[in-house]
């Protein structure tokens, strides 16, 4: 069995910045010379999440931000923020509930995404941080 | 290391149509003759998804779309659908925030649900299209 | 290649109890003696779920709780309990949107979690019940 292991860096702006992480995983992929198996990636992070989604900017920069906003009020009230000097209380839940990993299987040493999927890294948080996804693949 | 890979293509009725992927899933587990390791499932495409549910009517023809339409409304507005010919905005929201793989164990040559706990496919597109899930197994 | 496999057993109150297992995790992952590769974990039952969060009070105790009655309010009508002597279909619900598992990559021996990032189970039944999660490790 092969392993593989890396780690996607990319500075983001917060605030539901949705960012294009496909291009980077595949070329993972590619670099494992792995034809069957599995990857893994998490983002470091409790503020952060990752997911698929047909990377239009409608979707990307309007209406995901939209649905996040109904689930978790960025003015809500967070008992979070209460206890801490934080105003990134919805930034938490929205992290949670979105997850903070993909597992994706790997055939033909590609990611078999549809034209119209790619993977995304959401940064919910109020300050533009520097962001960190951990990657491993394994397989044959 | 033992690997396995398959495809399970299903024709499905959109409009949160929900399927039961179990019994697939657990032949595959049986053909791939792995006892110990780790089953990866992905959705091709970026408006379904996987996760798990209780298989009975009333969760699975009701309860689900009265919350999925809760958190993003057939009939809202999205930008998506002002960028191109699309009718399928909340389709899209929908799928990101369920998540469109499952990562699950393996164990004495079975996925190890609950009774009551079936993996399930979400078709939330607004056309009824043929869907493909790509499996990969690995383990010894 | 090495396999590794277990299970988490933990009592729970219910009613959207969150626990944190990243110790046990964490020791399952030493125990493995697996440096590169992929930690799966999956909750048995479908009114439980697995995500990451800070583990503040706050969040934990109130802010997810808040965020998870918008979605899927304890005493909205879900067609669930007309079918079967249950009040559960919040549970089913919320356990559905969160996920039922969870997979982590394994770097250096360990799971390359942030400082502030914690893995949680969430238990939303209405019983306190006991709760199994499984764990296979796969790695070098």
């Amino acid at each position: 069995m092969k392993t593989y292991s890396g780690v996607i860096g990319r500075s983001t702006q917060g605030n539901c910045h949705i960012l294009d992480l496909t291009g980077e995983l595949q070329t993972m992929v590619h670099d494992s010379q792995i034809a069957i198996g599995q990857l893994t990636a998490m983002i470091v992070g409790s503020t952060g999440a990752l997911s698929t989604v047909e990377f239009d900017p409608g979707l990307v920069e309007t209406d995901l931000a939209v649905a996040m906003e109904r689930l978790a009020p960025a003015e809500g009230r967070y008992q979070h923020e209460a206890n801490w000097p934080d105003d990134n209380g919805h930034s938490h839940v929205r992290a949670t509930f979105t997850g903070p990993s993909l597992a994706l299987p790997v055939v033909k040493s590609r990611l078999p995404l549809g034209r119209w999927q790619q993977v995304i890294l959401l940064d919910f948080d109020t300050r533009p941080p520097h962001r960190e996804v951990v990657v491993t693949i394994l397989g044959n």
